[in-house]
């Protein structure tokens, strides 16, 4: 029997356990986390078999940290402090230099696989977790030569049980290329939001013309605050320059529009259409 | 036996279209559009029973405009000098004001009802139709009371048909509104695409990356620039305004990263996601 503890129950920690429970049903899965109506929750739901705390993960074959950037940070020592010299520790957060910073030098360093696997949704909390969330998805693992090997074997069991591709980048490579695809995209999304709510005093026509786009452009402005904050911060020069870019083109589409060069912004659109090529596969 | 003619046999005006036909098998419907092989396209998906020209639309009992709004100013004067007295002509553009400006003194104002679908997705041309695209979505007529009352019973009866809920507002109203709601949307997905896409030489690095939320905020960076640059040329106002409000909350958010002001990051984001209850039940 199998056991697994995993730390942060919510939409990736707890879709990881129900896949795991899933493709191994001779494993108990344990549930770690901050807020005590979130375990309840998972148990009820049938994400985890357990409760347990951080004393507990000398047991553990494998423990997968799946809190916000932040927590994660703050855990991480404690958690490689407590485990046993066999035990797998994967640490799944959206970024990466940070949290292989602060482990570098620790006893246990070879215990701890760095990954970020891409997938989500805008949603959070155990209710979030969905069956089969990963399947199809990247992975991207930091640092493999830093954990021992065996344990490598072990967890690309685990992500192909869970049908994801891999990967392999270091975590400034990551973080920058993660706030260009993904942190951006939050900023946008975020940012569109509140100027439509600013302008919109009246929300039954925000609803009503949603139709036309909105609602998708907008709908990582759903996203949680309390993951996001660190994320931003732990991320912030890479997400600087990023939205300085960004800035600048928006800046220059309407400056565009003011000189009424309309070959311009015709062109502008027809250049990024390639999108579709890139994006081909994707959804 | 009713004659329906369909000027611009793409997205909007192919499913319109299915759903007549579908509705009212009873129907002939007359496919015209500047692009031959759209029409060819048209009858061999099953849009339209037969090609025809303007000069066909004395037999017209209902004429749909769904071209580019552009074009639309440019014939709407010759359809209406070119049909019944009995016709009703409805236009589906996705900006009010220039149209319902350039007919205001036509002898045939009374004929043409001016209204906007909200409805569509990204792609264009006939094959992109869809049947019960307009099912649930909401219609903007303007100017209705310069419509022939009987020919405004026949449109809200084709739209009841479609399942579409109605809202009367006037051309000012809905151009500004629809550039806050859905062509800042738009403007804000090109310019991600772009951005993007300059950064990442390696689309292949975009490709893997991207599940975490930019295909979402991307989407509509697929759309034709045929389309949308006259958009944003005939809304050039509201959309520099709402871009404007757009590009100085990215200013004010950049600023609260760059002073390490994290309070006011989370509380930006927490006010947003209020956008959740506001979006419930469109998606």
């Amino acid at each position: 029997m199998q056991k697994i503890y995993v730390i942060g129950i919510g939409l990736i920690g707890g879709s990881m356990a129900l896949d795991i429970k899933n493709s191994n049903p001779n494993t108990t899965i344990y549930g770690i986390d901050a807020n005590v109506s979130h375990l309840d929750e998972a148990i009820e739901i049938g994400l985890i078999d357990a409760k347990a705390n951080i004393n507990d993960l000398e047991n553990a074959d494998m423990v997968l940290i799946a809190v916000p950037v932040d927590a994660s940070l703050m855990i991480i020592k404690d958690v490689l402090d407590a485990i046993s010299e066999k035990t797998l520790v994967i640490e799944v957060g959206s970024t990466k230099e940070a949290i292989c910073n602060v482990v570098k030098t620790h006893p246990k360093r070879r215990n701890l696989l760095a990954t970020h696997p891409i997938a989500g949704t805008e949603f959070s909390g155990p209710k979030a977790a969905i069956l089969g969330l990963f399947n199809g998805k990247t992975n991207i693992i930091c640092e493999v030569e830093e954990t021992a090997f065996k344990l490598q074997e072990k967890a690309l069991k685990l992500f192909a049980d869970l049908g994801m591709r891999i990967r392999y980048m270091n975590p400034k490579a990551h973080d920058k290329h993660i706030a260009y695809v993904s942190h951006l995209s939050h900023i946008s999304s975020f940012m569109l939001g509140k100027t439509v709510i600013e302008k919109e005093k009246n929300e039954r026509d925000i609803f009503d013309m949603a139709g036309s786009g909105f609602e998708s452009t907008v709908r990582l402005a759903k996203s949680s605050p309390a993951m996001w904050t660190p994320i931003f911060e732990q991320n912030k020069d890479n997400v600087i320059e990023i939205l300085e870019e960004y800035i600048a083109n928006l800046e220059q589409f309407k400056n565009h529009l003011e000189t009424d060069n309309y070959k311009a912004i015709y062109s502008e659109m027809e250049n990024t259409n390639h999108i579709k090529t890139i994006l081909k596969g994707i959804v």
